[in-house]
Formats: C-alpha cells, sequence, structure tokens
C-alpha cells in the first residue's frame, strides 16, 4: 500500500499558524512523524494563502525534504503553484492533480509529459463528479490514455474514482468500488488511490465507515491512499486488509505492525 | 443483513455447563441478549455431548423458543440429530448444515425436500476444503440446483463458501470473496453465509482481522454471517458496512445502532 501522510495542509490551524510562522521545526517534526508511521510520500498544501500559494509551498518542501528522505505529494489545483513546486523538489515528486477538466488539464499535461513525476489523476472532467462506475472509467479511459500518449508511464498514473458521501449518495461507496475494481483491471501496472474521508461525510462516528471503507476499497484492489498516518486505527486496518488480500506476505507487516503496537483500538 | 448469533454452542464452556446442569433460565438469558442485540436466528449445538446430542439439542431449542419469537439454527452434521431437533422445533427453522459430501448430503436431501426450511449449504464435498472461488462455485452450483430440483426455495438457501486461515493459505481471503460475489451473481435471490472467524486463526488481533474481512465480504454481496451479536466492534462493522454499501435506507440502521451505542469502539 503506497501511503500519502495528509497532515501538512494549511487548512489545518496548527500547519496554517506553522506556515504564518515560518516554523520549520513544527513542519518537519510532522513530516518526521508520518513517515516513521508509513507515509511513503509527503502532501505539502498551502492553498488557503491566496496570492502566497507557490512561496509558502516552496517552503514546505524545503522543510519536508530537510527532513525525511520521503518525495512530497504537490497538493494544489494550480498548475503554476506545481511548477514552482516542482522547481525546488529534489527527485521525481508525486502531482496531486491532473483531472479532465480542460483548463487544468491542459495545462498540466506539459508539466508532467515525458517526466517520471507520479501523478494523481482525477476522475472528474467539466461536466463535474461523476455518480456511476461507468461514469468513472470513462473519464479513467480518456485520462490515462492522455497521460500515456504523453510518455507518463502506467505505473506512474495513480487514479482517483473519488468518493462523496453515502449520506447524501447511497450508492456512491458501491459505485467507487467497482470503479476500483475496473481501473486495475483495465490498466495493468496502475494505481489507485484516494483520500476516502469524504464518504462519512455528515454521519457520525466517521472513522468507523472511513477505516470499515478502507478495506472494502483494498480488497478491490485499491493500492494508494491519502491518509493520516498517525490514526493507528485506520492503519491497522490498512495492515489487516492487506493480509487478508493476500498482499502481505507471511503476514510480515500485519505481524511487524502488531509488534510496534501500531495496531489501533 | 441475517444475523445467526453463535452463543449457544456447548464447546463454549459456560454453555457445556448451564447443559450439564439443565440451566434453562441461562440458555435463555443468552437466546434473549442475542435476540436483542440483533441475531434473526438463535444457533443450538450440543456437538459435544457425543451419544446425547439430539436430547441436549432439544432441550436447547425448548429453552430458546420459550424466551424469544426468532428461530434456531440446528447446528450438527449429524442428520438424525438435525431430524430429532426439527420434531421439536415450532415453526421454520434453519438447518447449519449441508454439504456436497455424499452421505451427509443424501440423508439430509430428504429432510429438507418441500419444506420452508431455511438451509445453509457448505461449499464442502468429499475431496474436501476447496481451495479456490472456481473450486467453490462448482461444489455450489451443484448444491444450489440440486436442492432446488429437491423444491427448496432459492431464497432459502444460504450458501457458505468457507473461510480458511489468511495465516496458511494466504490466497483464501480473496477467493472467498470472489466466490461471494460469483454465487449472488449466479442465483437471484441466493443469500450468502459463513462464520468469518476461521480467517484470523494463528494471527494476533483476530478482532481487526474478522471485523475488516467481514466489511470486505458485505461489499462483495454477503447477507448473512454466523457470529456474537454482543461483539459491539464487529457489529458496528456490520452496520458500518451495510451503509457503505447503500444496503441502509438513510442510512437509518447504522444510525440507531449509533444512537444505541452498538457502535463499538
Amino acid at each position: 500500500m503506497i501511503i500519502v501522510g495528509e497532515l501538512i495542509n494549511a487548512s489545518r490551524k496548527a500547519i496554517g499558524t506553522a506556515i504564518e510562522n515560518q516554523d520549520a521545526e513544527a513542519i518537519k517534526g510532522i513530516a518526521q512523524a508520518q513517515h516513521e508511521n508509513g507515509a511513503h510520500y509527503i502532501d505539502v498544501n498551502a492553498g488557503i494563502f491566496i496570492g502566497e500559494e507557490s512561496r509558502y509551498i516552496q517552503w514546505l518542501i524545503k522543510c519536508v525534504q530537510e527532513a525525511v528522505k520521503a518525495p512530497c505529494c504537490i497538493d494544489s489545483p494550480d498548475p503554476a503553484v506545481i511548477e514552482a513546486a516542482l522547481a525546488v523538489h529534489r527527485g521525481p515528486a508525486m502531482v496531486n492533480s491532473i483531472s479532465l477538466e480542460k483548463k487544468r488539464y491542459d495545462a498540466l499535461r506539459s508539466v508532467v509529459a515525458g517526466t517520471d513525476l507520479k501523478v494523481i489523476a482525477l476522475c472528474m472532467s467539466d461536466a463535474g463528479m461523476p455518480e456511476t462506475a461507468d461514469a468513472r472509467l470513462k473519464i479513467a479511459d480518456k485520462l490515462v490514455n492522455g497521460l500515456i500518449q504523453n510518455n507518463v508511464a502506467v505505473e506512474n498514473i495513480f487514479v482517483d474514482p473519488l468518493v462523496q458521501s453515502v449520506s447524501t449518495h447511497p450508492d456512491c461507496g458501491m459505485e467507487f468500488l467497482k470503479a476500483v475494481a475496473g481501473i486495475m483491471t483495465a490498466f495493468k501496472g496502475i494505481h489507485t488511490i484516494c483520500g476516502l474521508s469524504n464518504i462519512s461525510y455528515g454521519l457520525p462516528h466517521r472513522a468507523l465507515l472511513n477505516r470499515t471503507f478502507m478495506g472494502m476499497a483494498i480488497a478491490r484492489g485499491l493500492d494508494g491512499a491519502i491518509v493520516d498516518p498517525l490514526n493507528t486505527s485506520l492503519m491497522a486496518a490498512v495492515y489487516a486488509a492487506e493480509a487478508l488480500c493476500g498482499r502481505d506476505d507471511f503476514c510480515g507487516n500485519y505481524l511487524a505492525a502488531y509488534r510496534a503496537k501500531k495496531r489501533g483500538p
């Protein structure tokens, strides 16, 4: 499972404050904690700072890369911000994200073309969020083929089929799961990823819904997640799910997590 | 989700002792607790009492039916015991279980033929436990068609694809899940059921593995489970999974369980 640690996001109060105060030690500490707890990529997002987003995301990347060896996941809908971030990032970053929205696609296509960047590709078009698995697959097909034609290796593409809340869209859980299975079957070597917490929006005990859905998605082939790696009960569900799906040789990662007391409640 | 409460099993020490002491109040209390916590059927098993199994299972059924309105799930591999149990059970019971093992199949076929009994059909033949989803589907096909030809309604059949432990059979989780999906697709109106705790045999923190696997199986269509309904974290996973899969209108059961504090840790 490829884990993207989501905590360094300016919309979280502690991070917004750390950015404003240019408190590098705070950012470094959170980067290290996430990396030690299983994050392969460290998401960086400075989206709340309008007009300053490029400058601040560059600073976040410098902090993170001084603290850990993991690459960053550059989280912005703005192609100019992504380009500014890539200008200072050492090694191949993950770009979060491209979509089939024409303006965003056209601007980012040339940035990622022919590179070894990892690219998160959202199943979103100018027609809005897709409702069904089929609609997601149609967007994924266009996006993935477009990226491949632009010399992005299929192994570097992470499709996010996008979840909505089951409280308002009762079928969206199953449609998402079918989309994950369909994408993993259609494109050999591709990855799927999601930030799944939207699934539980508007319902109580969201952590229970999120970790249950994580297991379901892993069972359909999901192999990436944008999560809080310090959330032990969610990470425990990830380790358990991979063991249950035969994706953990001799249950080794599960047993190691158990011994390290990272198994959650 | 159709829940079979598994607690009244003589192999559990408290139950074995209650049977030996003919402590009807103890049995009734456990039947009531399971029913109040969501069990639609109350499993009764007196299998450890060799030579006395029929007499004791009849006593268990009388106790349970004096205590709750839910029918029993008659749990024995012995056709003679099942017949003895059915002789005293009021209303249509669930029979646990028939299989494709020739001796067991031939003896039980005539017992269930043309009745409105619910029948658990294990994906087991004289060749032993199947390893792959395909092998499970082949057995299920023979069993289900055999039962239908004997005038058992498809809606009364609960196929158990059988889980093994992922610690010794790393692929068995995925093969089980594929079998559930295949059975639910192949036979419209059928049910699938399992006692899933074998999946975690030999591994630590079994409760985590069991509840994670429960969610995965529900996402593939599982609609029955033989479980401890007093296990709040497992039942919470059931309610969460049904809401996530669009099988809980307006998330009503999930919200009710949450309000009743049956949501687990």
